[in-house]
């Protein structure tokens, strides 16, 4: 049996899984400063050969650390020393690392490039490119939040101005709502105060959250045309609340927007299909069918796999 | 011996290679229709027995075809058919897929993680992650003249709004340059005919172009930050005469905004090597080195490599 867990910024979720990734168990517990320790300790007794973990990053693979989180209560912190007690093997990646290894292993096996986004209260991805999960020099290549999509919007996060994250992610929606609407010179009937209260004014009709849900989805089909130059999928898998809470919105707008302007052979995009589980069952993929590129970082650590 | 062929939007450069890179001939002509069938006619009589091509984009790499090249004089055409009538091996590529395969080759073997960007007439880039050669569907994993940096700013080129290429590539600076005057209300001493124009502009103390080349610089700093968060690379070579020609004023700039603004280790930064030769070195080393991803798309075709 293998022991999965997804650490996110605010919930941590495990799950002791089978090899098919069926889970058998699953807790979750708001994100601690030392997430992987309290994970070990709520699965205290249950019974696993290996541990997976798919984690918000960025990451230091090679250390098995996060390295300047933007969200979680600790910035930095490992994920490595809590396993190294078990000693069980163990494989670490990035959450949409870890979701486009899922959706891959157990749902798309024979699509050699593919790329898993997630629109959520972060935006993040992660690639498969010529049947190669992409990794990089530390394991970061797929931080996608932070691509520069609009520069001149004036829209700043994350030490940036106009990364995808600071404009279209559920944790930065009204902000980039509040600049816009100046820009504009128009005003919303009612001041937001959450991402889903600008999807409900837009869909009565509000004239400011119509004209920035427009502008929304031209940012993410500009991001999903910047994903699709750089990696050249040929499925794009879709996740997130904020996008699976709007998919016919957001399916419908990204999709024509980018077909007018792409210049290569557009991917198929897809809903992803596993839900809040996402994370946790591309964490068991991991630990039973390891990514090469992975291998290459010296996983698995802290332990004999099975024979 | 190798015949290495870089098929340019303008210029078609035609090498014949020893294994290690030294060229023994070359020639160039302008472009045409059929710029490979007219290399072969200028190679005519040249002792080689295996043929590398890096092309201008975006490919149909499966057939070995150009689809809808932006800039040359045919926007679709055959690369492999002229090939297959020598009987001999070839191998096809894009440019700077070429250009970073031929860096990496014969300059920086041990480097795992490296991205190759020219910033030329266009702007596009080869990548290695994970030392695979990045290809994706069709070959365009790297296609980053398309990726959208600045929505905001009107400006234009190649169907979309805000492409890299649209802004900062010496094609298209001078539309750009004027998109951008008119927003900021500012006027230039004299208009600028050509990309160079701007940067002798600036150098004299013009305010407009001033104002426009640090716009430039904030470009090129966002493309490099959507690049290194997209592949994750230790190193960047940049090539490209608009770049190269100007290359104190585009490292120092680009390197301090970069360094400001990236989430993740920051990769270093060099001037590529070969000059002119950058993509028909590459092509060389295609066929000298085969990239493992290329041979996935039923490479080398068309006769039997050497034992």
């Amino acid at each position: 049996m293998i022991l999965g867990i997804d650490i996110g910024a605010t919930w941590t979720r495990v799950v002791l899984s089978k090899e098919n990734g069926e889970f058998v168990k699953r807790e979750r517990f708001r994100t601690t400063t030392d997430p992987v320790g309290t994970a070990l300790d709520v699965a205290k007794g249950w019974d696993y050969d290996s541990v997976g973990v798919g984690s918000i990053g960025p990451l230091d693979l090679r250390q098995g650390t996060v390295v300047g989180s933007a969200n979680a209560p600790s910035k930095v912190f490992s994920i490595a020393d809590p396993l190294l007690k078990t000693g069980k093997p163990f494989y670490i990646a990035n959450d949409c690392v870890s979701g486009v290894w899922g959706e891959h292993v157990y749902r798309w096996r024979d699509v050699r490039n593919m790329v898993y986004i997630t629109i959520s209260t972060g935006i993040g991805a992660g690639a498969i490119v010529d049947d190669n999960l992409l990794l990089g020099k530390d394991g970061n290549a797929h931080e996608v939040g932070y691509v520069v999509l609009d520069l001149s919007s004036g829209i700043s996060c994350c030490g940036g101005i106009g990364y995808w994250e600071g404009i279209a992610s559920g944790g930065h929606m009204v902000d980039a709502f509040n600049v816009m609407i100046q820009k504009w010179g128009v005003e919303p009937k009612e001041k937001p105060a959450q991402a889903a209260d600008i999807f409900r004014l837009a869909s009565e009709g509000d004239k400011a959250a119509e004209k920035f849900i427009d502008y929304w989805l031209d940012v993410n089909a500009a991001g999903l045309v910047t994903v699709a130059v750089s990696y050249d999928p040929e499925l794009v898998v879709i996740g997130g609340s904020v996008a699976l809470y709007n998919w016919g919105l957001f399916y419908d707008g990204v999709r024509d927007r980018m077909k007018k302007t792409i210049r290569i052979a557009e991917p198929r995009i897809e809903k992803a299909a596993f839900g809040d589980d996402e994370v946790a069952v591309g964490a068991v993929a991991l630990v039973y069918e390891p990514p090469s590129s992975l291998k290459a970082f010296g996983y698995p650590r802290g332990g004999k796999t099975k024979a």
